[in-house]
């Protein structure tokens, strides 16, 4: 949370993760950032990991630091003021961030009738507004063939795409309002998640691969393509990577080990120059097999002291309860976090955004709203609404409070 | 590639994916992105895939409508220039995108000295400055243990925390140059890759589980954590994901697969209500074992008969052949993409940006340049230099054109 973008304000009418990954990264900058949800929820408001009480963890760990407003979205009145918030005037307003298919009467025609100089992010899941999520997106980009020993599709566990969406609009509106700054004209942005995908199968060079060599990447477990990298178990039943992309990262594994001689025999033994990427990954399996009898015959305590201030570029595997219990970077030391107290679920440790900007210190995350926490204060600043008119529209069902009603 | 950045220069010096996608999506947005490499190329200049020539597709997927400048970075009057570039007038220019450790001289006061508006973006592995990889960084984060069947560690083979990374990078440029437009201040933004893992982490719930719920997610396989969803055999050998995140993609598999009436069976045989994830979630094995018996009765094609038109979520596995010969949305159908010439590696299907801006139409995607193919155009566009003095750089071995000297 810093207040780099403190004069912008972002309403949201979104679901998952990328849309809202999206708009908390603006407004952990400081940008006012309104999600705007149905009432009872979204259809990610109960999304797992929960707490035993049903509360999404999911959930607030996407929404940190928004203004929460519950609105009968199915009903015209609804729509109306959810019309009036996303186009209320105000030079850093009109900017609307969603992943809404455009059938539901927010659409950009519509919005900018209201705004001219509206800008409207949308991300979409294929081009052609058909359906498309992470998994299917996923299933689609050939990763998970090649993931894993092969033979088998493994799905990543990590929205990848979608976390690469969510970015991809964070980095579309702030390009879109710095082009609205200077001319004045807004515009609609539009990404596809499969697009997202597409984009970075091709950006990795594996698009190329395919039309220039004929041929794509075997799967090789979690072996480095191209380069030497595997995973190794340890004496005390640990797993460990140990990676070697540069020359000066093979030579440290060598002497860190003590094996740098034997590893030297591997060159001619396979007519290969260890010195070069492709020379240790044709390699991989005879330098792997030297090495594997190395960490074996240690804890993992003695490989890390064998391979402090070596230079050996590695690091340990561990869950996420040994992640979160015994990783100094995983705590308040880190700057990165604060102990947060999130309201319906308890007190834990919450990541702020991860750039550090020296112009716009880091101050403590905010917490994850309540659904309709923001309902009136919102009605009320950004449509001026009287208390009179806000508990109208409480009676009739049209928006909903903290407590649902 | 667009018009929307057209003002900007950002100098980059880097290697791998995050900071040059960092670098390329701002060219694909119309920046002017100069890439300084060592001469020869950096340590990313032949990365896999490449082609049998030995021509790295990779870099040449992360640097397309960039200009490359081959500069002898080793010595003191190749760093001289170096900061030259960086810190030449402009108030576009002045913005400067790394990954290299701090030591080489282009440090933060070292630059600011020079052009006291600086933006400098800098990617580190650990915030303290220590060596972090996605390979390191992953390992780290708790997925590789629940991808997979589980047991052992299934890495991603998609550099997930890169591309997050390079994304973070992107954001943080606009968001610096926003705040330099309006202050006129410059600053230095630093990112940790693995404080992009924590943040992520962090930002799905699991810290949270962790902590909250002393548990943390299982390995599951291809299953959906929290709803129903999983992969599928089909009668002729392919493999499909099918998923009900909604009740109406729920509602959708019964109808579209005529097993409505069976699969309401499971609800009261299993004790949950169908119509909620955390109840499809319980009964995923009962539901996919009618649904595998299904699938596997089927060929593919007739699976996608099937559910053409219903409302079922679901996708085809593919590999990456299969993805770039059969996909119509990666062939030029696609406006992300066309056929470019790329220098030293051929035509074929290169991707634009995934952002759609309306206000800034697509033009055809720009290739990688031959390194070294700007070195006298940027030497004399961005210092002035003459042709006299480009000659002497290059008889002095300071710079090399796309010839490599």
């Amino acid at each position: 949370m810093n207040r780099l973008l403190q004069d912008l304000r972002i309403v949201e009418v979104s679901a998952f993760v990328a849309a809202p990954l999206g708009g908390m990264t603006m407004a952990q900058m400081g940008a006012e950032v309104i999600r705007i949800d149905p009432l009872g929820g979204g259809i990610d408001f109960t999304r797992w990991p929960v707490t035993r009480a049903g509360a999404s963890l999911y959930w607030a760990g996407l929404n940190k630091a928004k203004r929460s407003l519950a609105l009968a979205l199915d009903k015209p009145e609804g729509r109306e003021i959810a019309r009036a918030i996303i186009t209320a005037p105000g030079p850093g307003a009109g900017i609307f961030l969603t992943n809404l298919p455009p059938s539901r009467a927010l659409d950009f025609t519509t919005l900018q009738a209201a705004r001219t100089d509206l800008i409207m992010l949308r991300l979409v899941g294929n081009r052609d507004g058909s359906a498309a999520v992470d998994y299917t997106v996923n299933a689609a980009s050939g990763f998970p063939l090649v993931t894993g020993p092969g033979g088998e599709p493994v799905n990543h566990v990590l929205p990848a795409w979608d976390i690469a969406a969510g970015l991809y609009l964070a980095t579309g509106l702030l390009a879109a309002e710095r082009h609205r700054s200077r001319t004045g004209k807004g515009q609609e942005v539009v990404v596809a998640l499969s697009d997202v995908m597409l984009a970075t199968v091709g950006n990795l060079g594996y698009i190329g691969d395919v039309q220039i060599n004929g041929t794509a990447r075997p799967a090789i477990g979690n072996d480095l393509y191209g380069s030497f990298g595997r995973d190794f178990a340890t004496a005390d039943g640990r797993r460990i990577m140990i990676i070697a992309l540069t020359r000066r990262q093979w030579r440290a594994i060598g002497e860190a080990t003590g094996l740098a001689g034997r590893l030297a025999m591997i060159g001619p033994m396979m007519d290969v120059d260890l010195d070069t990427e492709a020379g240790r990954y044709e390699a991989r399996d005879a330098i792997g097999a030297l090495l594997a009898r190395w960490c074996a015959s240690l804890s993992l305590d003695e490989i890390r002291r064998a391979f402090a201030g070596t230079g050996v570029l590695w690091g340990q595997f561990q869950d996420f309860l040994q992640l979160v219990r015994d990783d100094p970077r995983c705590s308040e030391a880190n700057p990165l976090f604060a102990a947060v107290d999130q309201p319906g679920i308890g007190r834990y440790l919450v990541p702020g955004l991860p750039l550090d900007f020296a112009a716009a210190p880091r101050s403590t995350p905010r917490p994850a709203p309540v659904l309709g926490e923001h309902t009136d204060i919102v009605l009320s600043e950004v449509l001026g609404l009287s208390s009179a008119e806000i508990g109208r529209l409480h009676d009739e069902g049209i928006v909903a409070g903290p407590d649902g009603r």
